[in-house]
């Protein structure tokens, strides 16, 4: 493989797949070659690429993936299930952005920079998840708080932009604004509710007790990945009309005491995020900053004035791009990660 | 004043003071007559009412308010505290919208359904204040629960309208969001940055330990209108693209057990508030429904899965119209109590 991997990307025309393709272009893994796989609606859609131009396949149920290395699936759970074992059958290592296998008991759900070091453990299975992108900008955060102060309680709001529900619920926010500035009503498909000028606390399908999957995923993954299953999280989690970067308002409760400066510190230690917070000169994490940028960023710490006596804790502001922490930069992460592991 | 009251309105130009005089055009309130004051820009501007035509009047350095009845004050902090005094001198009711007298140990703090009871007690000082609208919409939701279950913590976090910050806020961000759509860079003077596309985690200024005034006052209204010091709460406030309507998504914790259907129980039977919480069909409180609506929407209600061992408490998600319950109509209300002490 000195010439590097041949790569295949399921789902190369959504907004996670198209930002694959895009981080691959800046970072140094190694592609060989590219096969960007798309519904019947993508297929024949032309794709930039190092100077050159991709034509995307339609993914056919007699698909083999055969003759790739690594495949990154960026579609739904229901593709995953359906291709991710066809890809392994096949000797391709997968990375798997869908929900599918994220909570199997012996697939590895990775964030490089917390527990990167599973990939090396786990690579006979050839299978790594990639987490749900609210659950992977928020555990950069929580992840140095937890190594520094331990981590006890996590109470999440998030502020989750159109992006998370790919290029057509960006393209239908974008038709609502402009309808309802002319007047006129908006269309709604994508979004079980108009989401220009609105906040819709619905993200992913309602299940049990009268949570969303999209909550269940962060709750279930944040421990996950964190290694610990005695963390009490929980998440309400609501599309806001904002086009990328997902924002979250965060209440933790730590096992020792912990000030803002000391959680600062131990933050701006962490690879991958960056500390904003100079609120003197309104300097705090802002979606429109961290859109097409690979750091989180976390500001707005401060002492939980709500926790009991005797109890320790924060309040964070977290913002990153979903599309990229969230998602597509993470799988490359993992890639080279991978890739790392078969040079050694 | 069997023909009504003689009333002023201090900001009659402004978001919440229009917002009043349409509430007033609505109500049982009886108005004799109307003198709208606005600050130097406003003055002469034509303000629609009951079939007629008021014409703002600058408020003058000078001004005694002589033969006001009630005079409602719908301006700054820093204008309520020059002119109040001003008017209480001359003899009128003042029920202030500004958050100067909010937090005074002898100024009743009133939401007439949970303290209305307050205005008659205090009627010789002839001052009400009326809560900050993330505070008001809340505390309608909280007090019945408060009741029922007893209440211990509380953690909101806010997503709140443009609206909040008067007509002026709304103009912007409707001017950026045309912008932006046209590729154009958004023009800034509101708001500390853009706020079309964006989340901004700053509403008012930065005052002391990273908080802002605006989840001060949070932390302390909720507390002196539910009258239990010793409810631990902590905010943070956000402020996002949206014209109207504030949205909440709050944690609590009660001193006793309970089950969602108790609290929607409890909150269905709270004048003011409607519970729409039906997920299998896509029902839940939006800004865009509670927009130009009197009522407080609860929904989401469900057990909270981060509370520790034998603690108990509830998520809940909590919309109104910033303007109408969390400002306009609550003053409103209050002075349709003061008429019925004035009557009696």
């Amino acid at each position: 493989m000195s010439e590097g991997f041949r790569t295949g990307i399921v789902g190369a025309t959504g907004a996670v797949g198209r930002e694959v393709l895009k981080i691959l272009e800046s970072r140094e893994f190694r592609v060989a070659s590219v096969r960007p796989f798309s519904s019947a609606i993508g297929r024949g859609s032309h794709i930039p690429f190092r100077g050159g131009t991709l034509v995307a396949e339609e993914l056919m149920a007699e698909e083999t993936f055969k003759d790739l290395d690594i495949v990154f699936f960026a579609a739904s759970g229901q593709v995953s299930r359906q291709f991710v074992p066809r890809a392994l059958e096949a000797g391709a290592f997968v990375i798997d952005n869908s929900s599918h296998f994220r909570m199997h008991a012996d697939v590895p759900l990775v964030v490089p920079e917390i527990n990167g070091a599973l990939i090396r453990k786990k690579m006979a299975k050839r299978l790594i998840a990639n987490p749900n992108c609210t659950t992977a900008q928020m555990v950069m955060a929580l992840k140095p708080l937890q190594d520094a102060f331990g981590l006890k309680r996590v109470v999440l709001s998030s502020y989750q932009a159109v992006s998370g529900k790919g290029q057509k619920g960006i393209d239908e926010f974008l038709f609502q604004a402009e309808d309802v500035l002319a007047g006129r009503p908006p269309e709604v498909r994508q979004f079980p509710h108009p989401i220009a000028f609105n906040c819709i606390p619905h993200v992913d399908v309602f299940e049990e007790e009268g949570f969303t999957g999209e909550e269940h995923k962060v709750m279930n993954e944040t421990r996950k990945i964190l290694g610990d299953d005695s963390i009490r999280v929980s998440a309400t989690c609501v599309r806001v009309p904002v086009v990328n970067g997902h924002s979250e308002s965060v209440s933790i409760e730590t096992a020792k005491p912990v000030t803002p400066d000391e959680a600062r510190a131990v933050l701006a230690k962490m690879p991958g995020v960056r500390v904003v917070d100079d609120p003197a000169s309104s300097r705090y994490p802002l979606a429109t900053d961290a859109s097409g940028k690979d750091e989180v960023l976390v500001g707005r710490v401060r002492p939980d004035p709500s926790l009991e006596e005797g109890k320790h804790g924060l309040l964070l502001w977290i913002v990153a791009d979903n599309l990229r922490k969230g998602a597509a930069l993470n799988a490359v992460q993992i890639a080279e990660k991978v890739a790392e592991v078969l040079k050694s």
